[in-house]
């Protein structure tokens, strides 16, 4: 039996709400076995761009990142919230260390390309550093991922959380028996957005089909559980969406996700 | 005999200065041996918390670090610098990892005792983790640290980079010749501020006790040449003072310390 890996994804919605965040960093530091954090941004990189001046272009509902934009996310993520969430985590007795996908090579984007849609400085993931990534967790470290890649050039690029966090949690199966996480604010997907206890205890790919065709999945759910199943279609075993809570408890009530 | 270890520290003119900083960043990628980069932050992070509205309080010509001016070093030095450095490092073929100290727990410092003078959120270094750091340098990745630090509480606090320089230079002489070298943007310590020929090619304790009586050294040079002495005192192996290009060729002109 290999050892198990948990690689948890935490929403924007918690990383904004100190309290949320304070939680559920909580119940990650108490995960004994190995685990990875991947953090996304939440509205503290709009704010700091609103302040200086830094307008948002969006294209098709999806931000565009031009140079200035770039600068702001890798100074909010990779910087203020990476570190934050890293000495927090250090004061809880884990051994977190805030990586972006430049340090130590350890994810490797390439820039989306213009056409048809020109989304600036925003990179598709390409390659994640295993050996590297496996040799901190076997230092006892727990990496904590900001979604800022390289593109081994010298540029950084904005990336998808949601979808390094699947990556990851799938370049990492060789070694380890692999849990993928996504903590959002919410207790699971819900059949009806409106109903905080309308969670659907298992999605599976044909019910995924049946809730997007009548509108129940839609928007940003449906890139995240995309990722879910091409993470359970390259031997993650096992993919759940919920709170916080859910890091170190399966009983709670969450969204599981099956083929 | 010992393997050697570099350990720079660069200072805020050659980060301000995108050609200077990718001279030296050329040069650091080509030293071969195990090497350490400490960064300063230059005038970024003024310009930053200029265009947010935060005032900046100096005490005795000394920043005080308010609880904005520290989120805004955060994401300067810690986001910005350390990522922008660590991908260009990467694409020079140097895998370099950018750190706080928080980071793998690699530099615990102390909140600066308020009296007599409260400089905010100003940490004085206390420990570094050189058992990590030595397994990174062992693992062929070259750290570069901002100078944000943690306290082990959960508290950031900004660090002085050449006291950090220093001391991760002494805290590595267990395992490693270690050389220590400040980078700026003169040629080393000049005797005539107004003459960049005037460097002086050794100063040892004796006559920097009389460069500082006749007021030849002042300022801000005085805590980096007595950090450079501690580190002399301390097992360092060498103790050099210079521009970039100092970095893998001790034959340019620059200033040696010498006890």
């Amino acid at each position: 039996m290999q050892n198990k890996l948990l690689v948890v994804k935490i929403g924007g919605k918690i990383i904004d709400d100190s309290q949320a965040l304070s939680v559920f960093l909580k119940n990650f530091s108490r995960v004994k076995h190995p685990k990875i954090l991947v953090h996304g941004g939440g509205n503290i990189a709009t704010s700091l761009s609103k302040k200086l001046g830094v307008t948002t272009q969006m294209v098709e509902g999806r931000r565009v990142t031009s140079s200035e934009d770039l600068e702001v996310v890798t100074m909010v993520y990779a910087g203020l919230i990476s570190k934050n969430i890293t000495a927090t985590l250090q004061m809880l007795g884990c051994n977190a260390m805030g990586l972006a996908g430049c340090d130590a090579n350890t994810l490797v984007a390439s820039k989306r390309p213009a056409k048809p849609i020109d989304f600036g400085w925003v990179g598709d993931l390409v390659s994640v550093n295993t050996d590297c990534i496996k040799s901190f967790l076997d230092q006892g470290l727990s990496p904590v991922f900001s979604a800022i890649c390289h593109d081994q050039n010298g540029q950084l690029l904005n990336t998808n959380a949601d979808t390094i966090a699947a990556e990851i949690a799938i370049a990492m199966t060789p070694f380890f028996r692999t849990e993928l996480v996504y903590c959002f604010e919410k207790n699971g997907v819900l059949s009806n957005p409106k109903d905080e206890d309308s969670v659907i205890p298992i999605l599976d790919s044909a019910s995924y089909e049946r809730y997007k065709a009548d509108g129940t999945v839609h928007a940003g759910m449906i890139p995240k559980l995309s990722n879910c199943f091409h993470a359970l279609r390259n031997q993650v075993a096992s993919v759940v969406i919920g709170n916080s809570a859910l890091v170190n408890d399966h009983t709670v009530t969450h969204t599981s996700i099956k083929l």
